[in-house]
């Protein structure tokens, strides 16, 4: 697979945010290095002190600003192939002035992607003379429901870390530290096809119970349950990422008994899935398991986050959001329960909304994994 | 050495910043994570879509306003020992209103470190009800002049880097790649004590003509001028840069030649370094030696940029910057020629102001270096 997709799919990409754009009455998008601009035209580019940003009307055609500096950095992209006039500039030019031409003179209100920084984002304000609004709401439809491309992208990913998964019992010997276990986890994430690795938590015994944990000095022992959580990027740039939870040895009954309400509440989440039920719901499904068993409260944060270019972006599966879920949406589910001190467990996998409900990219048994010791 | 400096440095560097606060007629700085943070309080937090943010008003004690999953994240900084109020949140509370309240009721006008994204810039915004302007000027007196133990880890950088350029040639074989020279320089740039690799530049051929080039498949031939520009952090967070020029055999007469005029411009340029003298006064020392040899063309970039915690922070060493060095500043000074489509060169060095001039923290012999072929 190559550094991006095929010109064609971002032409698709800006015609549809150029009409979103009109369709929110904004005079026009402007995305600097992220996400958004690496969705609409392929670009990698991050730089940081000097403007780099695509202005696109809202009719009429696009161009990128950009450092002449970084003019090299941008033959990467899609932009010679989709008719984005390149205007570079040099020191002491003024690039928020060349944005607001770009814009055409129509200038409230444009909208900004959401990583702009403030270094950007201040004078580009003062010299549109009204404050942006984040361009998340325009996008929104179009980075949420993946195409083709992107959903085989992302089922490669999942099949990797699969694989990752596979291997990770062998890496799990009591005496070794978590960061040791990370080491290998890391090895095996590029072995296996990804372009990076994003994350590797490794939780064991106590360390579990933190979410967020990422690896630490601790030994591992018999009788730790581990949390590995993990992911990285497969070209053109997206991400895999799943939990399974490994037991050093066999598990107390107490554990293996609250690890099963987790893997009924994980399947629950999964089997409610489907276009027009709502994200809460998902999130509700997941938690009405746990709370029967007694164990809501150990359930501490969201069910799952969509997925894509970034680890983390719309939609979230959450109490609070209401939005309704359709075909081409790509999210994880992961319930996880946390005892402070002592153990956690989490079930992990990304699934793809469909029309018959959710399809699984990653398939990997979901049972409490035994290593033996 | 260890992730962050005492946390006596810190408090110290709190206290400055209040005081400079305060003297710019401002309510308050809110510091989400970069940069800033990690100079503040030496916190390497990195949230992105849930608001972390430090806010330090003009006067009365700090609060750090911080997602519940994040709170086991803040333990490696300094905030512990800081009197800092923790404020943690969870998915439904509003943190823009918690940094409306940490700022006291006062609101007109905070300063945002320059990093923060849109995402969290717009929402607060209109919380406190005007906008933000850029704690840059603020924070850029602290940030610039370094403090004896910044200077101490730009100096360990410096020599680790110098530690790795000694090794380049024996990796500069012709038939390898630019990438293959690459993978060995990371290697040795971790090797040599650096904590992470920052960037690397090998520029062989006409890809030396390209400032920004990085590395390509290109195979290295006898007779190429390779540049090689490199650097990474050293605990806790500071970074070495820099930029040597190697020769695959003995170069061209007219190479050489050139290649000396360039040497004496970067000669000139750090020769011009004393406080009081102005940051573009230094550009020009470089910019007109290679005038005077009919090479200003050729050199189509600023001087230098000042280090520390980024690659690129204040001061610019750049026409149109009339910024006075003072002691305690630390940058690069490095000129370039480049000849599009064959070959290009650049030297590189790290200097700190001194009462005395520039004391350079890279000690590399500046020749082109002859790697015999």
């Amino acid at each position: 697979m190559t550094s991006r997709f095929d010109s064609s799919v971002y032409a698709h990409r800006l015609a549809a945010a150029a009409t979103a754009t009109a369709n929110a009455g904004l005079a026009g998008l402007v995305i600097s290095p992220g996400y958004d601009l690496r969705y609409l035209i392929g670009s990698r580019a991050q730089t940081f002190e000097r403007l780099t940003a695509l202005v696109l009307p809202a009719s009429g055609s696009p161009t990128i600003v950009v450092p002449r500096l970084e003019l090299a950095a941008l033959r990467e992209s899609a932009v010679a192939d989709l008719g984005v006039t390149v205007r570079d500039w040099v020191d002491g030019e003024d690039p928020y002035r060349m944005v607001a031409e770009a814009l055409g003179g129509v200038r409230p209100t444009v909208a900004v992607t959401d990583s702009m920084p403030a270094l950007h984002l201040l004078p580009l304000a003062d010299v549109l003379g009204s404050t942006p609004v984040l361009a998340t709401g325009v996008l929104r439809d179009l980075r949420m429901i993946k195409d083709p491309s992107e959903i085989e992208a992302l089922r490669t990913a999942g099949a990797a870390i699969d694989r990752v998964h596979a291997r990770v019992p062998e890496f799990l010997v009591p005496g070794r530290t978590e960061a040791e276990v990370a080491a290998d986890i890391a090895e095996a994430i590029v072995a296996e096809g990804h372009s990076a690795v994003a994350f590797i938590i490794v939780g064991s015994g106590p360390h579990g119970a933190d979410p967020h944990h990422e690896c630490s000095d601790r030994v591992l022992q018999a009788g730790d349950i581990v949390v590995v959580d993990i992911g990285g990027p497969v070209e053109p740039g997206y991400h895999s990422d799943s939990t399974r939870t490994y037991s050093l040895g066999q598990p107390d009954p107490e554990v293996a008994q609250r690890y099963a309400v987790l893997q009924e509440a994980q399947r629950a989440a999964v089997s409610r899935v489907r276009p027009g039920v709502t994200a809460e719901q998902v999130d509700a499904a997941a938690r009405e398991v746990l709370a029967a068993a007694g164990l809501a409260e150990h359930f501490v944060h969201r069910t799952g986050h969509g997925i894509g270019l970034s680890v983390h972006e719309e939609p979230y599966i959450v109490a609070g959001n209401d939005m309704a879920l359709r075909a081409g949406m790509v999210f994880s589910v992961e319930p996880g329960i946390y005892f402070s001190g002592t153990w956690g467990a989490r079930i992990e996998d990304i699934v793809v909304v469909t029309a018959d409900g959710a399809q699984s990219l990653n398939n990997r048994p979901h049972d409490l994994i035994v290593v033996p010791v």
